[in-house]
């Protein structure tokens, strides 16, 4: 354990502003915030303060910080066997991937493990173009998958820009009824016409060129866009008309995230029982206590490599200390009733929580969501919904540091994510943190 | 602890057939071999049997398997904080950049931390067209340099070609005597003329167009192409005359592999003190006990994103388990001096050792390498050097798997990549057992 000396938070923070190179960002100016320790829904620094995780770090931490039986599954692995080559089997990897394919039901057979979620887009990716023979993949221009050579030009936010060395990727634009794309008046218009675009997209790229349509469960980082009711379904069955494999890229609405194992589960009670042909994980999986992530191969697109060699694979596939994390992880989420309690944090707390904020709080423009999973779309003026500037959530992530929620934000976003095992009673709290920093802000 | 239950051993197989999605090859015919357990240069399955570990899984098992002082530092993390996001920083992050910034020395400053291998080349990529301005990475036809969107094509080797969907990458071929593509007959010819093809290479690509030369310290999958006196410095100074950016690939050269921290050490000891401006990193710096890797940056290209963002990052990014295992791995490589160890069991036991075999064994054409690092490239007939079939390769594994040594096999080679720790005696039990086996396929 550390101790919570301030002199070792310094320590951190200076090691790290003269060795460390950070993640999408310009060096210069960083003060990164040094985090000590944690458990459950909370974090603590050097100096002893305490703040609400409603990040879940980059919303990946679905059981919590520090569960004990992720952290006590991780330590007997380490005693047992931290590595084997990925040509070699091991226990706990065999155990991971039968976890993982009973949740996702039929007509999934294996999983192909890697390290986190880019890794996982790449190798989905590389599946589908193999089996169809085919090069394109469509994505949409409200999406994250990663930062690899595929996986960041199948992104579609500024991110890809920088990037674009990799051929064969189209954008699409998706469902987004409260900044439309398709001059739509309603959720019903909104679906019917993203589905339209998306077969004029289809049409007009030439079906016998695309391998795959890739696409979040429900768009993360783009703003926690939850797709219109049949918006899914739709797409599943356009797919089916041309003959494109479906990619469902469950990186961040996996494994609780919406109140359920896998989003498609929620949408398809609604919807019927349609199922993508691969998808993608990370996160959630093991809430990243370890890095791994991997693809859910239906059966058929398994079989299509039982004499073909699939080209692609990597020295850390089917890690057994993640793989210990994974199994671990999926048997407390079940025996704890995990994904229910997040389910029910959202319907009953988190839901009518937020909308009681946005009534009180003209900036909040609209609130989008379900399960653990929030974004707040912040606006000048309700009328225009013209998103605020930088220096408004800049302020609005001081108000909300000190008074202890670490919050998640994103453009014009403050986006609601914590824990999937967060309780009543820290909802409560970080609904009045969040009043109180709109408050001052305004 | 695993309990020694053939029962389990039988299980384990089945779970992983049925369910698991293996790298690089068709998934039907696979017999995958099931590891229980192991300690140091030694793995052992669920019958009990042991075998001597001379391929360190996939070349990464630098310190050994298990080693107690990595293992209790993972346990102690496990404990204290397994996962925080890249934005925020964390003691056990600063602690390993500083010490792996001390290997290397200068003019380096900044580690930027990723998963593994083939997303550490992805971002030196990345860093060296933004910094250059430029697009076009030049590597050699024999490497091997990761799975994904650019790693897969800058790879040299078949692996590259069902994966070719990015662009700017133009392949050489580098210096490799016994397999001359440039007719030479010395050491000596073979590295003047490697360097003046590259030379050719860069003028008739344009060298405006060109941001970075990737290659790895010492070709390893493609057949530990130790490269020859000279070569390296000739490619840095190459590399300077046109303002091209060099990359060296030590993914699996590094942390003790060729008797060095990283292998130019040892190269630039012989050719004055030349460095690369960018190192990518992986396996043995923590033998990859957690998923990791990186990128090792000179302080010239740090700089350059001090006011510009930096459009790359993961979300695994200095996880910090995988960091705390790096600070255990290089501290007690260093208080156990292992990276001698390695460079003296590669002076006084493997080089000798291999030279008596192939002196018994015609079909071992010829034994390269350096460290614990060795291939024996072998021929169906010394003087053609027709590489042999695939048929007698499996024919050895076989052998060598029977007697208790657990190869590396590549192509038409035996690679001898024990762990670091191995001992002497380790080395000559091994040593025997080779003997035997190519005796038994004569
Ligand atoms: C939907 C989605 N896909 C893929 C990724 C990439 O995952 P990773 O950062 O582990 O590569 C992310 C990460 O945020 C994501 O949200
Ligand atoms: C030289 C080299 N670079 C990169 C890689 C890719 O590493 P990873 O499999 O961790 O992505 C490897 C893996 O064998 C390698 O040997």
């Amino acid at each position: 354990m550390n101790i919570l000396d301030p002199a070792a938070g310094e320590h951190a923070y200076e090691l790290d502003r003269s060795h460390v190179f950070h993640s999408w960002s310009a060096q210069g100016a960083l003060k990164p915030f040094v985090i000590a320790g944690a458990l459950a829904s909370t974090v603590w620094d050097f100096d002893g303060n305490h703040y609400l995780d409603f990040s879940s770090q980059l919303v990946n931490m679905n059981i919590g910080h520090q569960h004990p039986r992720v952290v006590a599954a991780i330590k007997a692995q380490a005693d047992t066997l931290t590595m084997v080559a990925p040509a070699h089997a091991n226990l706990a990897r065999g155990e991971a991937a039968k976890r993982i394919l009973a949740k996702a039901g039929r007509p999934f057979s294996k999983v192909f493990f890697t390290n986190g979620g880019a890794d996982a887009n790449e190798n989905a990716i590389r599946m589908a173009r193999l089996v169809t023979g085919r090069d394109k993949v469509l994505s949409q221009y409200r999406s994250y998958h990663g930062n690899t050579g595929a996986a960041i030009v199948a992104t579609g936010d500024w991110r890809r820009m920088p990037n674009e060395f990799a051929r064969g990727h189209v954008h699409f634009f998706g469902p987004f009824a409260y900044r439309s794309e398709f001059w739509s008046d309603s959720p019903e218009q909104e679906c019917e016409r993203a589905l339209h675009h998306l077969e004029r997209m289809i049409v007009s790229e030439g079906q016998s060129t695309i391998a795959a349509i890739l696409l979040e469960g429900v768009p993360g980082t783009a703003g926690v866009l939850v797709p219109p009711p049949g918006y899914l379904e739709g797409v599943r069955a356009l797919a089916d008309k041309y003959g494109i494999l479906l990619i469902l890229d469950e990186v961040m609405s996996g494994f609780g995230r919406t109140g359920e194992w896998f989003s498609w589960q929620g949408f398809s009670r609604e919807e019927g029982n349609w199922k993508p042909d691969l998808v993608t994980f990370a996160k959630g999986v093991n809430s990243g206590y370890v890095p791994t992530g991997g693809v859910i191969i239906s059966e058929s697109i398994a079989n299509a490599f039982d004499d073909v060699v699939f080209p692609g694979g990597l020295t850390y596939s089917g890690h057994p200390l993640a793989m210990a994390s994974i199994v671990a992880s999926i048997d407390a989420m079940d025996d704890e009733g995990i994904i229910d309690h997040a389910r029910v944090i959202g319907s009953d707390h988190l839901e009518p929580g937020l909308a009681e904020l946005a009534r009180k709080h003209p900036m909040i423009g609209e609130v989008r969501g379900l399960g653990v999973f929030w974004a707040l779309d912040l606006v000048d003026d309700p009328d225009t919904r013209n998103p605020v500037s930088g220096a408004v959530i800049a302020r609005l992530k001081g108000e909300l540091m000190s008074r202890g929620l670490l919050p998640f934000a994103a453009d014009n976003r403050i986006h609601v994510v914590p824990p999937c095992i967060v309780t009543a009673d820290e909802v409560a709290r970080a609904l009045e943190i969040y009043d109180e920093a709109f408050t001052a802000v305004e």
